[in-house]
């Protein structure tokens, strides 16, 4: 392959995550180290990923960077240093302005080297930039390096940003069931967790179960039906047991004809219908019917912003994937996203890339050995699956008590 | 004073708190320190506090406590591990049975140190216990050790349990400002924060000024009357500033007229009142008059039991304030409620301990100086009394990637 020589841009795409920032430290310090050595020009980073781009509010991150401090500082800061975005790219065959615009830019800046973190929709731009370029002779090479807390993201063992996120739901579900044991009074708690399509994160809620032994009574997942019958029917089973009962339940579970068990069929006063948490709805229903005690506990955006308790692995394998996604390119690897591959015996972790066609726009589920044939919880090797991905804890900066966040 | 040979009880009470069992491992490390030294005998804790000691439902602790690990643990374990209760004590001149019966369990088990470690329920039992075993001539110490992650308690600089409280919202605000930082479209998010009738939790949430500059807008104390009008004046006023708007507002704010924000007035259509958090009322109404995107977001349990990200100074201060207490009795002293003092210059904390009549009862609100004149946000002063209260970080066992917690 022969050497291509230009600038780099590289910009961060659709939700934040506690590790997103560490892949683009990784993109960072692999791009700046190969401009340090002539091999390409400048690093930009696109503010607010491709909507950035097109208004050209581009940042020389060279001038920015110039402390180990500053990578690591930004490794444990959550969400997004250079900003997002939600932009979709058109169909190129349907609307190639948008991309002729695009090149545009890419010429005035001599832009050869284009790095997209994010998720599904990012994989989709990263896909048509690929081919636009291609189609019209513009050589470059194009990038996706994925992340996700949802770890639905397919062809890869996990993505980014889910270990973290996982670490979060399995400690505060830890510390939750703690709380919950003071009491002798019969007391459902209900904790919702994240996930439309896929119930990974709501899995990682039983992570508790390998250390102390002790999770919550049931893992309910959108990859299986959800019926109430069975719900009060497990909860009663459970009352009898102990009158501490924690559940855990995604928020994307739905009743056997589709509807979301959010979509709780109240309207208010006015006739607007009433929307309400997943949680919530089931505490009001277990309370009519069983008559206990109920509680609903919703984990909010800190499941995909708690770098405080990001996942040391997570963190790790973040930053090395975005420094490798910057070694594939160099080699002339294009139009590829970047993926984990797991050794068959204990945990090893391979970095790789596929071609971005066969990854984008597919959801990976919870598969059906990770979730008992009941429906209503998950396996050991499930557990056996999740445990590497939260292990090791961050040691990062303080100031006046709280972590230091870097800003660009 | 003279000695007094006997056993002694320990238990907890009221809500949980991530430093609750800290306290409780300084009170046995005392106690069973005294004991080894032969000034007491046994160290028995009751589940459930003062409900499982009728119930004489006490285990021996020194069986149990055999190893710097089993304290240590304790130390880092949230909620209460010997369980907690709600009963109150009736009073003992309308109806003495219950003291008579409580003593005669005394009696039984031969306890003449009694400590309970709990909030302004818990502190109300220690005075009518202490007032009732000397009014029938049972000589035994009576010691409250308080906790509440409220910080309401009268006659303290702080309590035990709040700075760690104070470091897990301070922190999960300042991960949320990244987290909303990251799109360009306008938006609100509202943090609720607990605290129903003190503001010190919501107060906490403005921390993150002091690292890195950046804080919540506004910070809606109880100890003001809520305005919608103005509430809405202040958002507008924010939004011409920048797009991304964070605020903190305490669950027990209230309007002019007394009733709480939360009571949003609106019935389903069953006619049932609904109960909204004071944050989701805030957002619906913020959407449906300044028109932008809203967000709620609750901190939940987690703020009384997020032990991970306890701050080490609570910690520290809340294992001495237990020894201290068992100091004091061995010394004397009955019927008292230990107290933090802090030093006019610096930050330096002597223990002492006050009569529990001087205490109990009593709530210590945000004081005026504390917030700004608009009643929108709090003072300089206000963080310069916050700040020494979160810092430094808990170090502890984790076990499959999470924390270790002790379980009695």
């Amino acid at each position: 392959m022969e050497k291509l020589y230009g600038n780099a841009v590289v910009g961060q795409s659709g939700g934040p995550t506690a590790a997103i920032n560490a892949t683009l430290s990784g993109v960072i310090r692999g791009a700046l180290a190969a401009a340090e050595k002539g091999v390409i020009g400048k690093v930009y980073g696109m503010r607010n990923g491709i909507e950035g781009l097109c208004e050209e509010r581009l940042v020389d991150l060279g001038r920015i960077f110039n402390s180990e401090q500053h990578f690591t500082d930004l490794e444990h800061t959550p969400a997004a240093a250079l900003g997002s975005c939600r932009k979709k790219l058109p169909d190129p065959n349907e609307n190639p302005l948008s991309f002729e615009f695009i090149v545009d830019i890419f010429k005035k800046y001599d832009i050869r080297y284009f790095f997209y973190i994010g998720g599904n929709d990012s994989m989709d731009t990263v896909q048509k930039l690929s081919e636009y370029t291609k189609s019209v002779g513009y050589e470059m090479r194009v990038m996706g390096v994925p992340k996700t807390i949802d770890n639905d993201l397919w062809g890869t063992d996990h993505t980014p940003g889910f270990g973290s996120a996982a670490k979060y739901i399995a400690t505060s579900v830890k510390e939750i069931i703690c709380d919950c044991a003071v009491y002798t009074t019969k007391a459902v708690t209900i904790t919702e967790i994240m996930g439309r399509d896929a119930g990974w994160l709501t899995a990682a809620a039983a992570l508790p179960r390998l250390s102390g032994g002790i999770g919550p009574d049931y893992v309910y997942l959108p990859e299986r039906e959800f019926d109430m019958n069975s719900f009060f029917s497990d909860i009663r089973t459970a009352l009898k047991a102990h009158p501490n009962v924690v559940i855990a339940v995604s928020e994307g579970v739905r009743f056997a004809d589709g509807r979301y068990v959010s979509e709780n069929g109240k309207v208010d006063a006015f006739g607007h219908k009433q929307l309400s948490g997943t949680g919530t709805v089931l505490a009001e229903a277990l309370r009519d019917e069983v008559g206990c005690k109920t509680r609903a506990v919703e984990f909010n955006t800190s499941q995909r912003c708690a770098a405080h308790i990001a996942s040391a692995t997570d963190i790790r394998e973040s930053v090395a994937v975005g420094k490798k996604a910057v070694e594939f390119a160099l080699r002339g690897v294009s139009g590829h996203v970047m993926i984990f591959i797991r050794s068959k015996v204990g945990y090893k972790i391979t970095i790789d890339s596929v071609p971005v066609e066969e990854v984008a726009n597919k959801v990976r589920s919870v598969p059906d050995e990770f979730i008992t044939p009941s429906g209503n919880n998950v396996t050991e090797k499930c557990l056996d699956y999740l445990r590497p991905l939260i292990e090791g804890e961050v040691k990062f900066r303080h100031e006046a008590g709280l972590p230091v966040h870097f800003k660009i």
